[in-house]
C-alpha cells in the first residue's frame, strides 16, 4: 500500500503517516478513536500549511531549553505518539538521558505491552544506524541502550484523575519536574500542570485545552516536529527562560485565519 | 455506549455521530480511512461552530432547487454518508423521485452489499414511520419503497477516471444530469463536472479539492445538512439559477478565521 503514492505527491508525508496509523490500528496498537484523532489533527495541519511555522520553531527551542534544564525530565508517549514519531522521541531520550513512558488514555495492559515492544524495537533499529555527527558510535549505543521504556507495572497515581487514566510510573511522571507529552488529553494536562510540573505539549489545535493549559505548547505536527526537537535538544544551551505561551496560540490562528486568502 | 452519553451534553450530536461510526467500523461498513476522514470534518466543524450557517443554508436551498429542476437527478453516498445521513437520503430521493447509488472510493463487493443491507433496512423503518404532513400515508409509503438503491453489478465507466474507482451504475450516475454527492473525493469530483454534470457537494473543508472543483458546496456536517436540504425539497419550487460558489468558500473560511477571537 505504501508505494502506491508517489514520493512527490505535495502530501506525501501526510499520506504515509495516514498509512502507518492504519496498519497499527490493525495491529492493535491504537485505541478506537485514535484514527479520529488523527484526523482532527490532519484538518488543522491542513489550515496551518503543513509546515512548522516561524512561532512553532520557537516553542520547539523552549521545550528543548526545558528539558535540558529539567532535574528529572521524563517524554510521556501515548499510541500515535510511538506509531508517528517514536524513533525521534528515543534519540532525544538518549541526548538528554530521560526515561521514555507509555501512558495512554484508554489503557489496557495488552496496547501497553504491544507499545513497549514497538519502542523496544526501534531502540535496536536506531543502535544499529550510524550515530549523530556530535556522539561517538560507542556513546551513542551506550545511550541508545540506557533509555528506559516505563509503563508496565505501574505504582504511581496522578492525583486529581480517577482510574486507569490516574496510573503512572514512579520513576516517569511520578518524580518528573518536566513532562514532555505529545498528544495529551486536556485533563490530564491540567492535572499535571496542578501538581506544579512543567507541562510541554506538542498539539496542533491551539483551541484545544491542552494547547491552553499547558506550560508550552508546540503547534506543530508530531513527527516533524519531533524532528527538530531532537536536533535542538543537541545543539541549544540552558538559557533564562521567560515565556508567553498563548502568544503561540495566538500565531497558530493566525496563520489558520490567513488560510482564507488561499481562496482565490 | 451510546447511553453513556447524555443529550444534555453540549456536543451530543456530535459525539453520536462518532459512535455511530466506529460501530459501523467494526461491522465492516467502512473503509480504513473513513475514521480519518470523519475527524478531519470534526475539527473543521468545530472550527464552524457545530451549526448550519447562513450561508451553508443558501447553499442547502440551491442544491433543492437544482434537484427539483434536474431531468435525472441521482444521490451518490459513500459508507460515512449512509451511516450518517442515510435514512434522510432517502426520504429526499422520496421526494424528489430520484434512484440513490451506493458508489465508493475503495470498492469491495462485500461492502457494497453490506451498504445496500443497511439502505433497505433505512426503507423498510422509515415505510413504518409517520408519513410528512405533504404526504398521504400511501402514497409515502409507496415513494419510499419505489427508491432504487444502484451499486450492485455496475456497467457504468466515469470517464477520465482508472480502476474501481471509476465503476459507476448506468441507471444512476452514468445517465444523471445532476449529482448529489456528499463526502466525495476530489478526484472523482473534478470528472464529474468534467463530464458537464452538476455537481452538489456537502464537505466541511472549504478549501478542499471537493470543494473548490463542485458545482454547489454545502459547508457543513452532512446528518445536520441532509435534515435541512430534506425540508427545502419538500417546500421550494425551481426557479431560475444563478450561482456564485466561491462566495460560500469564502464565508465559511471566515467563519473559521473568527475562531480566532474564542482564545481570549
Amino acid at each position: 500500500m505504501m508505494s502506491e503514492i508517489p514520493k512527490s505527491h505535495p502530501r506525501y508525508n501526510s499520506l504515509i503517516s495516514r498509512e502507518r496509523l492504519v496498519q497499527a490500528s490493525k495491529d492493535g496498537l491504537l485505541a478506537e478513536s485514535a484514527m479520529i484523532a488523527h484526523g482532527r489533527g490532519e484538518a488543522f495541519d491542513y489550515l496551518l500549511g503543513e509546515k512548522t511555522s516561524a512561532s512553532a520553531l520557537k516553542s520547539i527551542k523552549e521545550v528543548a531549553k526545558r528539558l535540558k534544564r529539567a532535574k528529572n525530565p521524563v517524554i510521556s508517549i501515548n499510541g500515535n505518539t510511538a506509531v508517528l514519531a517514536g524513533e525521534d522521541l528515543i534519540k532525544i531520550a538518549a541526548t538528554i538521558s530521560c526515561p521514555i513512558e507509555i501512558n495512554i488514555y484508554y489503557r489496557t495492559p495488552l496496547r501497553v505491552s504491544k507499545l513497549l515492544n514497538l519502542m523496544n524495537k526501534y531502540k535496536q533499529k536506531i543502535s544499529k544506524e550510524e550515530a549523530p555527527e556530535k556522539w561517538k558510535a560507542e556513546e551513542w549505543v551506550r545511550r541508545i541502550n540506557s533509555v528506559k521504556i516505563l509503563g508496565e507495572n505501574c505504582k504511581g497515581k496522578i492525583i486529581g484523575l480517577e482510574g486507569p487514566r490516574s496510573i503512572c510510573s514512579l520513576d516517569g511522571i511520578g518524580k518528573a519536574d518536566v513532562v514532555l507529552v505529545p498528544l495529551e488529553d486536556g485533563d490530564r494536562c491540567e492535572a499535571l500542570v496542578e501538581l506544579g510540573k512543567e507541562v510541554l505539549v506538542i498539539d496542533l489545535n491551539p483551541l484545544s485545552r491542552t494547547a491552553r493549559k499547558a506550560t508550552v505548547t508546540i503547534v506543530d505536527e508530531v513527527s516533524r516536529a519531533s524532528k527538530l526537537l531532537l536536533e535542538e535538544v543537541s545543539n541549544v544551551e540552558s538559557e533564562d527562560i521567560s515565556w508567553d505561551n498563548d502568544k503561540v496560540l495566538m500565531d497558530a490562528l493566525k496563520i489558520i485565519s490567513n488560510s482564507v486568502n488561499r481562496i482565490k
